[in-house]
């Protein structure tokens, strides 16, 4: 009796490994701030809820395996307003933008073969590859140059006859980056040459800051046919808890592979699609306000880090995720440390440590990813607690502070 | 560009294959009763609404990746009233059944590994099976002898050194057969033998007729570390639009291992669970009604099919599913004769081609599925249409009918 090699391999997230330790301070009166996932706090449209309670089906059925038509409509709408424009028939329904990555992974994978991804990336990839026997392979992009992508040739040496596809989060989680034109083009030309797929995991798009522009491969008609789009109403409408993704492609054979996995799993919950058409039916004027807050937020993390001589946290310009690299060897003890040995007035902080996002764990061992999913006062106060418990912790644990940084 | 060999291999479930055809006849005005498709026409119990209509999150978050612990509680209280007895930490929640098999599938087997089950079998499987590269492995049972397991020797030929486990749908989906006391103790005492795991696939645990006993392993304390119960409220409470299923088991090593496939998907839609919640606490009277219906329904087609020498359809004690074997050589050409070719009253009849449930689709070509998801009038309606049409058949069509039943 043993569990599969696939399963055995995969890890548990980092997201929730400090979760019984830090819920059995919080039981002794211990407050902790939350900067480790990437939960909105910003309100769900009640428009979500409101259709749901209308809901007066007698028989709850299955759903279309493909999604509700009204909801791909309403998406599709919305969709053209960024430049993406897909037919009825080029988009399918998921259940969450996670069953939309495994899709595609066992769709353009057989066992063994690979998918390139700048890395760090969105830790639950690695997983997803782990159960799909997929290869994960980094480009490598640093928190010095702001997690841009390096020279094509360095990109290009990690392309085999076992690679199928580069892998795009655009903006990134976990590091805010937004791709430039230039970056976007560079992939999609280099696609295109190797006839490797664009995929492009747009679940952030609407939350760039600073007037950067959004590009995504479904501008270039050329790379129409290698080109898959994943998206989610998770982060863009803070609705994680309705389980909602799309895989948009005008690839027709990629459709029918993945027609055929939506319907091994038969449905997509119908309750949570009714939700989500009306979501789609908002103005993008919605998103002015939560963008201008998660830009807020950014700028508040900006201040209270850009005169720390220790500390690298140049301004992302997407998503709500920032990468900060701090002055310890392994951030993973820093936050055991203000988990543990803590505190002010009571009071600290939890965010998670970078490694997560690489492929190798012994890599980012000095970064950590803060979510900006706080209110002002809440992200402020939690940022004053991580500079205190870092300052403090400099002088306690001197092991654990890389030798240009000690005090 | 190519699509992965294990979704290439997959196929297009029977089940949607003639609905261009059937809704090209219906927009021409045409009639038909669906015998094809496992959706219950009863109605959800609308504790389910009520219960999601109550729902006042202003964020509606993530749920816990193993589910919420109200639905979890709620679920093993019920399931205790069938002798199933479990702890908290021994059930995770999965988007739907199929997603209960998905994890189950990939923790237990590399790819290569071995599944086996009693064939015919629900379709899904084989789809699954193909997903994950894992091959499964029928034991044959024929309509003649009710669909029961041959003798321990036959199973225990099929297990190599690649099998991990036998998987019993128990009733069963598609033969309608409940296995008794003796078969379940038999493949139990093989699997402990064999130090195989026993996957119980039971989401038509509550449907059983004519007082026959319903028997889990879950019953047997000397298999608890081997058996993994899949369940589901899609059939149970006609909740099939919501995505709920469960996997349960005493052994921590696969409640661990799923787990971490739980955190790769994050979460099961939140509104979903909060209904599916209150399903659990009716009282289990509330089955009676539609068990009643069910065996009601399936009596009439059997006294339908009872006198007829060219069809064989022993009477099955659970689901509401009957196998019935025709005298015809191929039932997929009769079907598309129903559809295309027969009326009686501008009406016809669909229903499922068996060949779908086998591994080799060259087997089971004589047999077809009728799901009994219709009220009495349309079903006695139905099983005159499909007599009609079979007599006009063996006449139109002598070179699809079998030699002993030729006119």
């Amino acid at each position: 009796m043993q569990i599969s090699e696939r399963v055995n391999k995969m890890s548990e997230p980092a997201l929730y490994k400090y979760y019984p330790e830090v819920h059995k301070r919080e039981a002794e009166g211990k407050k902790f701030y939350y900067l480790n996932i990437g939960q909105p706090d910003i309100e769900t449209p009640k428009e979500f809820m409101d259709k749901v309670r209308e809901v007066r089906q007698k028989v709850l059925a299955y759903s279309d395996p493909e999604g509700q038509t009204e909801l791909r409509r309403e998406a599709l709408k919305y969709y053209k307003q960024f430049g993406l424009h897909y037919n009825e028939d080029e988009i399918l329904i998921t259940s969450g933008g996670s069953e939309a990555l495994l899709f595609v992974f066992l769709t353009l994978c057989n066992p063994g073969d690979q998918i390139i991804t700048p890395e760090p990336f969105y830790s639950v990839y690695k997983e997803i590859a782990k159960a799909t026997s997929v290869d994960l392979v980094g480009i490598p992009t640093k928190a010095e140059t702001q997690f841009s992508l390096p020279e094509l040739a360095e990109i290009e040496s990690l392309v085999t006859d076992k690679t199928r596809a580069i892998l795009i989060t655009n903006p990134n989680n976990p590091t805010g980056k937004v791709f430039t034109k230039e970056e976007i083009e560079l992939v999609k030309d280099l696609c295109i040459k190797d006839n490797l797929f664009f995929i492009a995991d747009e679940v952030y798009r609407e939350f760039i800051y600073d007037g950067s522009e959004f590009v995504s491969p479904a501008h270039y008609p050329e790379i129409g046919e290698n080109t898959i789009i994943v998206d989610s109403i998770s982060k863009r409408y803070s609705a994680c808890g309705a389980r909602i993704g799309f895989i948009i492609t005008k690839n027709k054979q990629v459709i029918n592979a993945i027609k055929k996995l939506c319907q091994m799993r038969l449905a997509v919950s119908s309750v949570d699609q009714q939700g989500a058409t009306e979501l789609f039916k908002l103005d993008t004027s919605f998103f002015d306000k939560s963008i201008k807050e998660y830009e807020h937020r950014r700028d508040l993390i900006y201040e209270k880090l850009k005169d720390r001589d220790d500390i690298i946290a140049k301004k992302p310009t997407g998503a709500f995720y920032y990468m900060v690299k701090l002055p310890v060897i392994e951030a993973d003890k820093f936050i055991e440390y203000l988990i543990k040995d803590f505190e002010n007035n009571g009071e600290s902080v939890i965010f998670t440590p970078a490694n997560d996002f690489y492929l190798d764990p012994e890599n980012g061992k000095d970064e950590v990813r803060l979510a900006y999913v706080l209110n002002e006062d809440d992200l402020s106060r939690a940022m004053e607690l991580l500079l205190e418990g870092l300052d403090k912790y400099k002088k306690e644990h001197p092991e654990n502070i890389k030798e240009e940084y000690k005090n």
